[in-house]
């Protein structure tokens, strides 16, 4: 891995250069995602089975769209016993992590009769989108599916692609029973996205989609973005690990591999105070790199988008981690909790040399569908909020409206609309 | 206004044709809208420049496009003292409802040594808009910035079209003062919006996006999303009355009215189980108009999107309301609270006959930037949680890790992400 030392001109760089990832700048698959989203909603399922042909090689129609309880059946017949007991295992901690996140209505009542409060109430039907492609995620279906179950969702409709042989992925359908899908559909890419949010004969329009997924997915969501809600949209994974001379270079080395494995756009970059664990990391990722099954995908990620960057003070390597606004954070140093405290934006924030980041993707609790491309600035990990919404609540008595009603009526006029004034107005007409 | 059967035809209608109000309708703006983007993100201030003399006819640059000192304190002698006591009384309010929505950031451990948590952060910059136009509008002023400040946002940019004097109307400024607004530039419509998620060489790229405003703006905020945050996309404003015979025809139609006023797109609409109440508000909203001010466009409003529904049943009109999920929705029956926890759907409600939807337009406190057409299914009102983000924590000693590794190993080999299982081996490598 190449070693930079962190100035100014560095970091706008490195900062322009991981935009460059953005779905903003994808404006070319625009056209025929848009397309894909016309067809879905003008046509219904024959659009949905025509793309499903097109784009998985895959017989999908009317009868076998949905996964029925026999496929079911015959998947948990697929998955090791062994493996299926972490699937459990890790449910429960995802569960117990989410149920923290729950949130309740509240109200408030004073003498004068007035009522203020709050309403919170879980979305009715969401749909969770699986991507298949080149690798098989159960965990991603735990992670999108448990939030949504724990807010008290009635109906969580799960879509993914299935294989040419018209079948879901196994494993995927055992985490998709285990975390509480209510069904399953067989279709993916945008014309799922499209299904969604306009909903056809055979699967019904939902409030919400969530979900990561390929570029044309995530242009599909975004230009559903207000017909239905979605969760943030979801660039390459990325790791910073911020790390001083304590941390153990094997360790720092094999977790910023972790996420360069993802796909080529992924970004894995070291900020360190030292000298020394910059050498030493760069020289344990090369000797990684030829043992590891997807070592050419790492190698390719490592020349786009890796770094390590030598900073001149701790203080320099929190701001550049601060204004990067990575999906995944590890920090390593000697004090890693009075750093975190430091930390504005982040995904997800690993504390310590024992919690590598796959802890966290398969294990811990927290939710691994988080901000990516800076995003962390402004957006939060998927999490049970995701799937609560708000209504205010205002009853005032008589007495309570009356002793502020002549402000009210001077406020409306005060923005010329006279028919406000007016309805506070006639309830006190004489 | 018309009477109609509330019955399973009549709903699917009035459905369809609110939905014709919908941002996603108005395509053929697109265009101009991303032009006005492209411009702005390329030529930065001059393009700001050149727009604003386009469109509010007013000379703006460099020197005069931050609201001075000066102008504030003009302003303040502009505004009568008893509005401004208003707008202070209505302030304290809105400061108390939003301080209820705070959230804070949580930790826990356990006896292995694991640590779990959620860190809550506010974003560090936002940009508030507040439309110009047709009329003046303070109290939204209020609403925008005051979550903002409640959050712990250390900067506030708000952003106004200027009128052709070059001016900002002087009641929005001293609300955006007494709010907390940390400067004030003159900058309004898509061009704003383009100002806010880029930057320019005047004012610097924001976080998050808030603040309703016309098509242009709802279409920029839209195509900025992702790039920055935005709050959810407003459309015109919308009234529900659900009411029975107990309810003040004279009321009910006076609260009708107040939104009708607000332009030719809002809705205002009527659901009762009471024939007389039906007749009685059709009355009195004809003998209401005569003497309003701005009875022409709640003419037209009403001709376009008003409606009286009478329901078979008090059931039949809960479920209406949830299905047309309305941004206000009042409710004037006999038990309204029993009536309200049946309520899924809305953005604010009000219960009983002194809750009129001005009061919380001006004064009560919660917020009055509220989801519009129908996403009230998954949006909530303007909040606090609007500009606070989350990063997940976690934490996890050497012996917690021990216990698990082998669980997490085989998790990450079975969905072949080999560098991820490798990264939890080599901490355990003999």
């Amino acid at each position: 891995m190449r070693i930079e030392k962190l100035d100014e001109s560095t970091k706008k760089n490195l900062l322009a250069d991981l935009l460059k990832r953005s779905p903003d700048n994808y404006g070319q698959y625009e056209a025929g995602v848009r397309e894909i989203l016309n067809e879905v909603k003008e046509k219904g399922d024959k659009a949905v089975f025509s793309y499903t042909e097109k784009f998985d090689k895959a017989k999908i129609d009317a009868s076998n769209i949905l996964v029925t309880e026999e496929e079911v059946k015959e998947a948990y017949g697929q998955v090791e016993n062994s493996l299926l007991a972490i699937i459990r295992k890790s449910l429960k901690n995802i569960e117990s992590y989410h149920a923290k996140q729950m949130q309740y209505s509240w109200f408030d009542s004073k003498p004068d009769g007035t009522i203020l409060g709050q309403k919170v109430t879980a979305l009715r039907r969401v749909g969770v989108y699986v991507p298949g492609g080149k690798a098989v995620y159960p965990s991603s279906v735990l992670m999108n599916i448990v939030p949504a179950k724990v807010a008290g969702v009635r109906e969580i409709i799960m879509t993914t692609p299935p294989g040419a042989d018209g079948k879901v992925n196994p494993v995927t359908l055992v985490a998709a029973k285990e975390a509480g899908a209510t069904v399953v559909y067989k279709v993916g890419g945008a014309q799922a996205i499209a299904v969604l949010a306009y909903g056809t004969e055979s699967i019904p329009k939902v409030d919400k989609i969530t979900g990561p997924g390929n570029i044309y997915v995530a242009l599909a969501k975004k230009a559903v973005y207000g017909h239905v809600s979605i969760d943030s949209i979801a660039g390459p994974s990325e790791i910073l690990v911020l790390a001083d001379e304590t941390a153990n270079p094997r360790y720092v080395a094999a977790d910023l591999l972790s996420q360069a494995e993802h796909d080529e756009l992924a970004s894995a970059i070291l900020v360190t105070t030292s000298q020394e664990l910059a050498q030493k990391v760069s020289l344990e990722t090369d000797e990684f790199i030829k043992t590891l099954s997807r070592g050419e995908i790492i190698q390719k990620s490592l020349d786009n988008y890796g770094h390590i960057l030598l900073a001149d003070s701790l203080e320099a390597a929190i701001d550049t981690a601060n204004e990067i606004a990575s999906e995944h954070l590890e920090i390593v140093t000697k004090d890693p909790f009075t750093v975190m405290t430091k930390i504005r934006n982040a995904g997800a924030i690993f504390i310590g040399e024992y919690s590598s980041e796959p802890l966290g993707d398969y294990f811990a609790g927290p939710n691994h569908i988080l901000p990516t491309n800076g995003t962390a600035k402004f957006f939060s990990p998927l999490s049970v909020d995701d799937f609560l919404k708000k209504s205010s609540i205002i009853s005032y008595s008589r007495e309570a409206l009356e002793v502020v009603h002549l402000d009210i009526e001077k406020f409306a006029q005060a923005e010329q609309l006279t028919a406000h004034a007016n309805s506070i107005k006639v309830r006190f007409d004489k």
